[in-house]
């Protein structure tokens, strides 16, 4: 059966993902990235999907969790977010303030598109060099047929 | 390449979090229920898996997360939580801030034990009745092979 | 020219909410009802629009958030979260743990749906007695055009 | 019906709040900027009127409210804010966190005062770029009949 309609449907789908948080992982595995863990924000900022893999050090959920939603709060990739940590120190402090403290403005936070450009959710990788993270953030999203944006312009 | 060890595994492993997550959410759609929400802890408390349905209310991830974590702190299942916080209900408030504010003593918080009794981590799904999400939460443990306990005896 | 695209839409419009609670103060004034709080969620659960009438007493813009974010929350009015307050007082003390603090069980905190049932917001006003301060959301919720949802079956 | 007198009026009248958020709003969509979300507060630190443009990205309400609050918090608009975020970065960060996190040192706080220089409330806007935020803040709060203070001499 269907669910149900409710409007509570903000963005991404349960299907997508689950899609990215599964092709996360399986890209750090064929990468030999160290243990990752994989946070998908919807729209709404609320996690939709989430998996850690064994071997994880303790605060991975939270980095991974802070950079998704640095992402999605500004509407920035972390990339972004990094750029404005540098020139603007005082204000980057305050909004890791405002967002109970989890915003972490380095790479692995990486904005998910439609084709339109509506962002659909964001998705925060922690665990490896924040390039590899984003990597493995970037070729899930794409797995999933969705436009990873991750700060930089293409 | 196996995740390299790092003394980082607490109970439940990726594999089994995720079996039970999914399974957790087609037992959900085999009953008709309402859009679930699940979420999979391990030993240390930590999110190792997480799946919102398409449809959840707002604070249906926070409830989820509150159940297990309640389950996961106290090292009972949802139903004890229950009678306790019958009996003795400033402790249970107490406690809820002891949490965090995460500690939902009903229902649907279950907790995850091996053969041997083992606590292997702590499930919490929420969406429908407490009942309900409960049923789900016990399927999908047995499904992954391991042990349901509810907070009720046998 | 119009906002451009940004997928940043949860629900009830600017023009919705501003139309909410502009009627909701009218109403007041009309019905010769004490200073009102009046506060508009999105289907995030974020603030939409908030007016509070002079001579509103301190706590009345908490309140009337708790009333809306009560009932966005869970996806009911207030009427039901009152009802199951009296009935399972250790999950709605839980409950407004997980809300940050702010969910508060009682009349006045009314879901806005769409005429298909999609709920689109909430509405909370604080001020006079929760029957009043409900009877206003209801008032404005009709004046914009959509349906009201205060917890009891029509 | 006037409001019956309370005591509860701190500053700024609602119908001032009114004015300054809704000419915020049409400022920002004649000077086509993004979407906005405009927070005015009253003199006794809360808020008194809010409204959040369709499109913005989620932690813009979060941004307006520590501009203001900030603002309102030491008694000087946004830019002495920033100054002193530079010069005195320690004393800005303990200063967020005992605003519970809401303080963003950032042009686009600015002070609302009477013609006596009394301090009415404060506005913060959130959406574009800083320097564009406040000249919205500024037109708006001039066409209340009202004096802006953005922390810079005249």
């Amino acid at each position: 059966m269907p669910n149900p309609p409710t409007g509570f449907q903000h963005g991404i789908t349960l299907r997508q993902a689950q899609k990215i948080a599964t092709a996360a992982l399986a890209e750090g595995r064929r990468l030999e990235l160290a243990p990752l863990t994989v946070v998908v924000l919807d729209a709404a900022g609320q996690l939709k999907a989430m998996l850690k893999e064994d071997g994880c050090s303790l605060m991975r959920p939270a980095i991974a969790h802070g950079k998704a939603f640095g992402a999605m709060g500004l509407g920035f990739g972390g990339r972004e977010l990094a750029r404005r940590a540098q020139a603007m120190q005082g204000f980057m402090n305050a909004f890791s303030d405002l967002a109970g403290g989890s915003a972490v403005p380095v790479p692995g936070g990486v904005l998910v598109r439609a084709a339109n450009g509506n962002i659909l959710g964001a998705v925060g990788i922690s665990g490896d060099a924040s390039d590899k993270d984003e990597a493995a953030a970037v070729a899930a999203i794409e797995a999933a047929g969705l436009t990873a944006d991750t700060g930089d312009s293409a």
